[in-house]
């Protein structure tokens, strides 16, 4: 008999996600985090993915490799396309990957499925990130709908949750609710474009945002910063 | 300016795949073959779905490795699960891979956003597979929604096509349109269970549907079986 209560969470070493983990934490879920090794430029957040799942007691750990590199068409997964400065963005962002959450959200339905799970979460935000079709609450539902009709959820009468607790959350909101739960943010890693030792840029828009979080929240930012900054 | 014509075409190896290939092409589409290296016991369709790929003139194959073995679930991609003779199937087969049509059609979808296409093709039956949800009508329809409310599409007013040209068709009806259409299914494999030389089983069902299609449409059957079928 499998738990009613496992969750499968996407888990990208980020501040965001390790919030989420948190959270789900907090709800009484027996925590399954998933990351991807997508070819990301920003690799060091896989390592920051490793160290959130302990410190916050996710049960298992699993980084799955994915290819998204070989067709290209972002910044953060093409080498030929530079991480812009935040100002720089208008629009969708170049930094968005193509339908990935779409992919993310599969596999972790994929898992749900073997482990018996009914719960996925996902932290995706629409404060932040309204320019990135999968991070909207639209997208999110009709990926729930899915799910159901593509699994054996449908047969059996059920759907999977997918919860985006930090859906309508500033980057400060997220931040207190974070420290509440005791996350350690010293262990995550928001930098769309670390240098080789894993420190962030300071001039991202992902940078950008969690500093200018850090600020509104009232919390000392843990951040280590390439020097200069 | 990207061509409107482009098509991502979901490609197995498989006599259905092969069949929706040739059916995109004579449609008028530059298809873009997308495989997937999964960690499937019958690996010797990706062998099958290159020459596939190009006898009916994809403009391009990409093979992606996803991880699909590290949670198993199924009888295609965990060795501790055989795969059952046909007349065992029952319900949701134990070759079902959970959401395994979800994640190819993430991808399809990610490539197809990278390289401007609108149309995706996959083979999906509900004839013969009835009892995988992931190949059902009302399954296509959501992604459709989704891929559609996930991507750039829903900001520029237009929506991915998920062409499903077989869903209706009896294997037989199958067989003779691909021949019609100049398909080599001796190219093709269908086998869960081939052994290491690539030769089909003649005992899965999925060896079972193939077979009898072949019967039906009163084609010569292509198929190198293991002696002793």
């Amino acid at each position: 008999m499998k738990s009613e209560k496992r969750a499968v969470v996407l888990l990208s070493g980020g501040l965001d996600s390790a919030t989420v983990l948190a959270i789900a934490r907090s709800e009484g879920f027996e925590c399954y985090a998933l990351s991807f090794d997508y070819g990301q430029r920003h690799r060091c957040e896989l390592e920051a993915a490793g160290r959130v799942a302990a410190q916050l007691g996710a049960k298992s750990h699993n980084t799955t490799k994915i290819d998204l590199r070989s067709w290209g068409g972002s910044a953060l997964t093409d080498d030929g396309i530079e991480v812009p400065d935040a100002e720089e963005s208008r629009g969708i962002p170049i930094t968005y990957v193509p339908a990935r959450n779409l992919i993310f959200l599969s596999f972790a339905t994929a898992w749900a499925e073997v482990l018996g799970a009914r719960d996925i979460f996902i932290g995706v935000n629409s404060v932040d990130y309204s320019g990135y079709p999968d991070c909207r609450p639209k997208f999110i539902e009709a990926f729930r709908e899915t799910a159901r009709l593509g699994t054996r959820a449908v047969d059996e009468g059920w759907s999977y949750q997918i919860n985006a607790p930090l859906q309508n959350l500033s980057k400060a909101e997220i931040i207190r609710r974070g420290v509440a739960l005791g996350v350690d943010y010293s262990l995550t890693t928001s930098c769309y474009n670390p240098d080789a030792s894993g420190r962030s840029c300071g001039r991202c828009a992902s940078c950008a945002l969690r500093s200018a979080g850090f600020v509104a929240a009232g919390v000392p930012d843990p951040t280590r910063y390439v020097p200069g900054k």
